[in-house]
């Protein structure tokens, strides 16, 4: 099977005035090993890669492949220069990732044909795998169907990560099936944007991309393992018991409730993103708590 | 006068295979000082700032200083991390920068109160005059008009680069006017957008932070000048005069055109862009070739 299926979970990579947390970083790591998640994806978005130096970055790829104990790790190469990402899929690489996520980083929109470009660079440097990490929100780029399928045939690469699907299984299993019929059979087609995992692993994804699976492992878990077992009924049932986290995803933006969440479980410290981003506001925070407890989450 | 008046031209940082042309650039730099703008404004987006790393950044700051011969050098320090900034800032002002040049950069969307803070923590730590740099375009981040009166008057905030006005000065005068009433009477205006200009010095704005200036500083700066004097149909038939280049603007980016320009006027070299990014494509390519020649900017 491909390397590239089931529940990819990301983790936070804890930062705090003095830089980064290691412990918390490794036990966050840990947890997702005793979670028995499918893949362990480092320095993701929600790992913050951007924010961190080379130096940190292979830091981090490498604690994480030591305490990954021999599940997948898919770590994080993406930067705006291309001479930048190339350098760190050598660092990845040298620490043991077993593949690699690449988003199109930009500050100057990229055209088409300059993203294209940046794929045929990096993928022909690579030894292992690629997963192609579509996320509009971060990159202002967006791919068209025909173009997953154009980057999709480049070497290397396993996987790509959509950032999600339409709303509703009667509109997801056609947007899946049309883009499965333009990927090649190798490539699995992995979703993100937690609040619609259930019905794209419903629909056909192969792969879930799980910001929430980086602090709540089991609770992903559990929603993957129903879905790939076509229990639409359960899959659907246990993302709704999330629906809390959704609403504030949405709001709040992913990133920025996981790091709350975690802060909630004692896995982080109460500081833990890069500035300028900041914790969640009071408000939400309040309600992130009522919904931890009533959850049982914490005693 | 307050230093951020005037024609900001915007030099590119030409970068092939082998790293910086540091020959081309200083060239650049001497190109402007000759052409007696009013501020040299080494990387801004133009200049690729945040496809460089940190050493290349020190050095080309240390290179326009040399270079600018005491015209005023605006340094760019933005970067997605807080730390990094203060990092550049510290370099810019070792190197002998005028001012800084700071815009929101961001990878995961920024709330307005981290964008503040990011202000906040940089300006406290400044010697010299900020510039705050409002780019929708490559920043995801839009200010409001209050918005800019709240950061405008964070110390050392000299002024604020706006990225447009609305077209035609009937429209604009209102539009600047209503930011002159938001924003303290020592913070100038400056426009950006080369297109729109002329109308936006014309409607009151102080500066015009330019792109094409940092090819063409005798044509921006006879825009400014006339449109400084109030000589509105002056003012409005030199820009007229570029509106090739301004449509090509519109459709490939300001950088790859002025990357474009400054190739058919032999200052830099044929690959000068920072990978991912692209030269022009060969037909916009064509279109400028023949504008070069027919205003009889080449033999």
């Amino acid at each position: 099977m491909n390397l590239f299926s089931g529940l990819g979970a990301f983790p936070l990579t804890p930062i705090g005035p003095a830089g980064i947390d290691e412990a918390a970083f490794v036990g966050l790591v840990r947890r997702l090993v005793a979670g028995s998640v499918d893949m362990i994806c480092p320095l993701g978005s929600t790992g913050g890669y951007p924010y961190l130096n080379r130096a940190e970055r292979a830091r981090v790829a490498r604690l994480a492949v030591d305490a990954a104990d021999g599940v997948p790790v898919v770590i994080g190469i993406g930067a705006l220069a291309t001479r930048e990402v190339l350098e760190l899929s050598a660092d990845a690489q040298a620490a043991g990732a077993s593949a690699v996520l690449l988003a199109p980083v930009s500050y100057q929109p990229l055209t088409e044909d300059e993203v294209f470009g940046l794929y045929e660079d990096v993928s022909a440097e690579l030894s292992v795998p690629l997963c192609v990490y579509d996320n509009p929100r971060t990159t202002q780029f967006t791919f068209s169907d025909e173009f997953y399928g154009r980057v999709s045939r480049l070497p290397r690469v396993g996987s790509i990560k959509i950032p999600g699907v339409p709303e509703g299984i009667d509109a997801a299993v056609p947007h899946v099936q049309r883009l499965r019929a333009l990927v090649p059979e190798h490539v699995t087609i992995g979703i993100s944007g937690d609040p619609l995992a259930a019905t794209g692993l419903l629909a056909g994804c192969d792969a879930w991309y799980s910001v929430v699976g980086g602090v709540l492992p089991e609770q992903a878990l559990a929603i993957t393992r129903a879905a790939q077992a076509g229990d639409r009924r359960r899959a659907l049932a246990l993302s709704e018991a999330l629906e809390t986290v959704w609403e504030l995803m949405r709001r709040h933006g992913s990133m920025r409730v996981a790091s709350a969440l975690a802060e909630e479980l004692g896995l982080v410290s109460k500081r833990n993103l890069p500035r300028p981003l900041r914790e969640l506001d009071v408000d939400a925070r309040v309600g992130l708590s009522g919904w931890v407890r009533a959850a049982g989450l914490v005693g």
